[in-house]
């Protein structure tokens, strides 16, 4: 277990003298405020000792270097939107905030790059960018909150994933200060670079273990002019999930978005909502969405699909081709998490990634568990890129402190047997890193360890994240 | 620098016994084919002690642990078709060439994946995939004789890189042997996957210093059923490279291919495959390649690249729409290099990668060179992802061992300052590793020998590759 060195009122003094008094806060009230993400655990609530919010890439080099040799905990945090405790300070210590570091440093609409520092809101990337008809395709469902450094963090995806990919596949350089307070560069404005170890990409998805990331150059590309929406009902779930295959290989079509939710995710996504929806009674629900820059094209597309997706067995078609409606679809689908939340406060709550094909058969599982312990178990997810969002949560309390790792334990062993994955998105972070040898053997985990050290020592950078406690 | 135990006869039997007799090789004229790659330079070429060619994972275990126990260096090797001296044995020891290992393991048409062993011909992949209407996209130029164990090794790009990437977009997981002979296995069937750090993509571009790969899990796309090829010659270069802002930006179509070849570079090309082209006398050349389902759509987006081509003042524009007359030109862009190299064995020769409109600014660079020191300079390339081929040689040879460091040096310090990098597609190798810290810190290098040294603690994967001598 790690020791670190208690903050105590001289390194406050010292962090003050660095980057301002009024950047560096001890009240208990922040403190709080600092203690917690958007995971739904109320377990994950751990006090840091300061929250320090410090504006420049020299200010952070001068803190790590004072941290790195005190031996003083430091977890960098974004907008504290992420979903796996990955900015919860495990160790107490420092929260290093980069909120003030949120400025867009270049618009650069020749080579097609963005250069951000870490603190800017992400969708206000796209809002800059839609006066040039251009956008950052790797931001995610939480566009309205979510910091880029902490996209960048987690390797964030999101509901055009499919199409686009996620935030790594637009990330071609970043910079960063190590654990002992340098301040190292990798990439740039380039699309192609073989030219050292990809440690832009290792950087993506790190969680703040390996370095605190400090300025971003982000690929930027047109901005398809028409969209259009489809959301149909299905009563047979496995003809549902056709569809990726249907979609990506049969028809060649790769849509921006191929979502999927079962009956119960969206009936708390109606109720939450307080309006009613077309097609309630249905045991899924589908949306696919296409983008282009040819109205006809997109038209014809979406028509395409339409008529095939009633010849696989969609009850009807609901169709969105103007952006008010557009909206309004997508705001349900996003409402969902937050509904099932709030309607089951006590739950498991999953990110699995699995082989595209392999979703049907991780529903019947699911379906088995639920029966067999009488769970709720919405789910919901981009099946179009086999990350799906499975809720488990006990219909009745008295039994799930015993049940609840039995089933966890049998889920995995489920996912990692279908060929899948802990995390599509959301990462491991403080949430999952316990069940890190269900799905890794010792070596791999000794391989990432050894990693964690090549760049951090002491392992003062956002301890307590990816790793079990023991070996 | 690194001592490594010399090879003795009890190794060769250790071996024998291990991979059996036949597949365990000193002989002089197999040592001596198994000293070189296609990198055009003379002096990169080194003997290996021993050359092995194992056929499953278990005897690459064996292996790498007899050869970490006894500090024996290993030199994995694919086609022997890499352009920076990757696969040349910098310390002698064991070539351990993947040439067995040379399985199609699964081709999965429900989960779009291919998994393969590393000894596996890239093209023999998309042969077999042709007949589902899928292929792998991220294949090279060098499609027909390299393998794939040795694309993911140097992250491989290609003519198709625009619009398809390079081979790490393709690569989703990897099973490895380390150093010390254990098997380990990142990702998987899986499109996204943040359950740890990216070790897959780690890997991809790590030259062999990290890890024996040996299968390889690679996304699969439907095949596009119709091309068009545009060839067009310009007498203004600045015009020529306009093209990839306009194409990607202004008319939003994402080209397969964007391809730049100035005068000197077409005049090698042509002398070599002994026939006369269109248009011998333009300043330069653009190739670009659309590729879809749809057969309208494709000749229509080509039509209007056509017109705007004409607007941005081609002199003249050749289409070609059938397999034969694309091929043609592909053949002629393909023969560039090896043109090249044959009609000036002594030469610079370069595989920068910059933003993709700082492109002009190093051809201006190119020929103040050029000028000053009396040089050829051909210069050819992807310029749709900025990745460009430069070779600068002597017009008159004996001031050129004086000269060429120099040159070498003016040429790096542009790139790096116009935010380049010093390889887009070809990899550092032995061929580059002294360049390194011109366009990288202390701070920086010593970061990626902490990855080495985390990965490969003795350093007997692949010496003398990526990283200079001394510190």
């Amino acid at each position: 277990m790690n020791q670190f060195k208690p903050i105590d009122d001289r390194d406050i003094q010292y962090f003050k003298t660095i980057i301002g008094e009024q950047f560096v806060s001890g009240d208990p009230e922040v403190l709080k405020n600092y203690s917690k993400d958007e995971t739904p655990d109320e377990t994950l609530r751990l006090l840091p000792e300061v929250v320090i919010k410090p504006k420049t890439t020299e200010e952070i080099q001068q803190i790590a270097r004072y941290c790195f040799e005190k031996n003083i905990a430091i977890t960098p945090r974004g907008a504290g939107s992420g979903l796996s405790g990955g900015s919860i300070p495990a160790y107490g210590g420092a929260v290093l905030s980069l909120e003030r570091m949120n400025r867009i440093l270049e618009i650069d609409t020749e080579n097609l790059m963005v250069v951000v520092e870490p603190g800017v809101i992400t969708n206000d990337i796209n809002r800059q960018l839609k006066s040039y008809s251009l956008f950052y395709a790797g931001y995610p469902m939480s566009l309205e909150t979510c910091q880029i450094g902490g996209n960048v963090a987690e390797n964030a995806g999101g509901g055009k994933a499919v199409k686009y990919g996620v935030t790594g596949n637009y990330v071609r350089g970043v910079e960063f200060v190590t654990a002992t307070g340098e301040m190292v560069h990798f990439g740039g404005k380039v699309y192609k670079d073989v030219s050292s170890y990809d440690i832009v990409h290792l950087m993506v998805g790190s969680e703040g273990t390996l370095g605190i990331i400090t300025k971003i150059y982000l690929k930027i590309i047109p901005l398809p002019k028409e969209r259009i929406v489809l959301l149909a009902p299905f009563d047979d779930v496995n003809q549902a999930l056709r569809l990726p295959v249907i979609l990506l290989k049969e028809m060649k079509i790769l849509p921006t978005s191929l979502e999927f939710m079962n009956h119960e995710s969206l009936c708390f996504a109606y109720k939450y909502c307080n309006r009613s929806y077309p097609f309630p009674d249905a045991k899924s629900h589908v949306l696919i969405e296409i983008d282009g820059d040819d109205e006809e094209r997109v038209f014809s597309l979406s028509e395409k699909i339409g008529n095939r997706l009633f010849d696989v067995g969609a009850k009807e078609i609901y169709m969105a081709d103007n952006s008010i409606l557009i909206e309004e679809i997508w705001k349900m689908r996003r409402a969902v998490p937050e509904a099932i939340h709030l309607a089951l406060p006590v739950e498991m709550n999953e990110d699995i990634s699995l082989p595209i094909q392999e979703i049907g058969n991780i529903l019947l599982v699911i379906d088995d568990l639920s029966q067999h312990y009488h769970l709720f178990s919405p789910v919901y997810g981009h099946i179009g890129d086999g990350n799906l969002h499975v809720t488990l949560a006990p219909k009745q309390i008295e039994h799930w402190k015993k049940d609840e790792p039995i089933i966890r334990k049998m889920f995995y062993e489920k996912v990692k047997e279908l060929g899948g994955v802990l995390s599509g998105e959301h990462g491991i972070g403080l949430k999952r890193r316990n069940y890190l040898s269900q799905f890794y053997s010792p070596e791999e985990i000794r391989l990432m360890r050894n990693i964690k050290k090549a760049f951090d020592p002491k392992g003062i950078l956002n301890p307590g994240k990816i790793f079990p406690d023991q070996e």
